[in-house]
């Protein structure tokens, strides 16, 4: 079978690999009918080091079941299944906890030990507890919202959950991309008052307006700060969705943030220490967040989309074939689109 | 009148101020009868730069109000009054919101700009929505745990409820001084089931395990991570309460934290950045806390202290003069104690 395989910064090619099938009797074999480039996979595109055997790439998925392992039971051949970027067992204490990314038997597709989404099939482990089995067909018109359940859209979820969005407060989004995005709809759907995103690409900007957002700030660093500032009062978001993961955009965030306020965080760290810890201690803000336990949200997030009342999918603004999928990560590298639809 | 000013790293001295007096007509002048020397008073004791004109310290103490200003109505002369280490307004919308520490018109005893507390007297600003009247007289046998509700024992339970303490949860507190202590009975006043001490100081430790502590870790650094983690079943305490405020206590703090566990930070931070970003992000560890609203918690603490369920007094261990404060600040940055009362 054909997969996508990253080499290094900027060298992803489609390769034929071993085909994808079940090991473990908790494994199910799910032939892809849509995957997504994502945000996260440009963080390699810039920077990985070259590696002659590679990392497979893809974490987000929407597919039928090709065949099951002799211990899967909540799924049959044919079923069509969205598929979170972790997987997780869904019977350990964390995913208990809807902590799914923190399962004691999971991990991550697309990270170099795991099969990864942007290929015509992949191998999940712990069937049961990841996939999640749609009550729609594999070609219905809601895929590409659908699909965003495997990430983006529980993402932004997650950061709004994470940054205590709730009735009447005051939101601020730190960054324009799908996560961004979806970031306005869930604070939207939470019930925030005011949604301030902080970016400045025209197409995406008037995606948030179209989702929600009550305010641009296109200024960056003090400039930023200060316009949030005189948005808010003076006072500062009660909420902020961090949905960059750069050193400015953390110390964007803490600083936008109201006294007692939370900060939460869904863009990827790319360094070790957290900036602006003195400003977060002195005006007690609460930063949290993390990999998104998008699992657990599917089915809160689920009627939402079925009967139209959000519709992440609207994120997605090119589809390429397996073929073009090297263009396409050329292509939300260049911010030429915001996100990338594979149809292998 | 005289009062304590530090001119510089280990310069304490005693000096003779321009008497203390009501100015603004919402002050109120506050004779100290106690007052404390604080953790974070050493930490200029270790590192200001020498400073002509010096800085007034000293930001606990119950006193008895000597004069109020003409709009001060919720006190009178002779009240026994307890202040917390900020002062407040009591009607700002940070406030309302009980973060006291953030009010609008608020700001920090014994920081320079405003009078300190190891004095004979001071000026409270904002008396109305600062100083709290307690229902004793200014000899009561409890007035050592009553003057932990200015700073330490508010502080402590800041830590705790930012760690997000709940009935049966496993509780770890970073640093067994004062304020560490104090979150051990902050920790096992709100239920927790485990709650492990870290520190190495043996009349400490005894105190902590006095106070509810179940387990001493006494390692640091690496061998306290494992130690915890061997302690809680492998996954971490569910809330960590920093009560030191250095890069290792913080990168231990998160080290223990289980997966979406929070960290309550009430140590004041020494760096600019806090560590373990990325260990933060990837197990979802909420990292909260700041300056505890100490003003908020006063109500709901002080039955606990009258009705002697609680004893946070227990952490001073010795008296002092005013005389004697510099010799003060010696034995407790020499670790010969643990807190100290200075009675003016």
């Amino acid at each position: 079978m054909r997969a996508t395989i990253m080499f290094g910064a900027g060298d992803v090619r489609i390769e034929t690999v071993p085909d994808a099938r079940v090991i473990e009797p908790t494994d199910a074999l799910v032939v892809v009918s849509r995957a997504c480039i994502c945000g996260s996979d440009l963080w390699p595109y810039k920077t990985m080091e070259y590696s002659g055997t590679g990392r497979r790439m893809g974490h987000e998925a929407i597919g039928v079941v090709e065949a099951v392992g002799a211990d899967v039971r909540t799924m049959k051949v044919g079923d069509v299944v969205v598929m979170p970027f972790a997987y997780s067992d869904g019977t350990c204490v964390f995913c208990h906890e809807a902590l799914h990314t923190s399962c004691i038997r999971g991990g991550f597709f697309g990270t170099g030990a795991n099969d990864g989404a942007q290929a015509e099939a992949l191998r999940v482990p712990q069937a049961d507890g990841t996939l999640f089995v749609l009550p729609v067909g594999k070609d219905d018109a809601l895929m590409p919202s659908l699909l965003t359940l495997s990430d983006v859209m529980g993402t932004g979820h997650h950061a709004a959950v994470a940054a205590k969005v709730d009735p009447g407060k005051t939101v601020a989004v730190v960054g324009d991309g799908a996560v961004g995005l979806c970031g306005v709809i869930a604070a939207r759907r939470l019930g925030a008052e005011q949604i301030i995103i902080l970016g400045r690409h025209a197409d995406r900007i008037a995606l948030a307006r179209a989702f929600g957002a009550t305010d641009v700030v296109s200024d960056r660093g003090d400039e930023a700060v200060e316009r949030v500032h005189k948005l808010t009062g003076g006072l500062g978001a009660h909420s902020v969705l961090e949905c960059v993961g750069l050193e400015q955009s953390m110390l964007t965030a803490v600083s936008i943030a109201r006294p007692g306020g939370a900060v939460g965080r869904v863009g990827v760290p790319q360094d070790d220490t957290m900036p602006a810890s003195r400003p977060a201690f002195y005006n007690n803000v609460t930063v949290s967040g993390g990999p998104a336990p998008v699992r657990a949200y599917m089915e809160e997030l689920l009627p939402d989309i079925l009967e139209g009342r959000i519709e992440p999918g609207r994120v997605f603004d090119r589809v390429v074939s397996l073929d073009e999928v090297p263009d396409g990560y050329r292509a939300m590298d260049q911010r030429e689109v915001i996100k990338v639809i594979v149809e292998p």
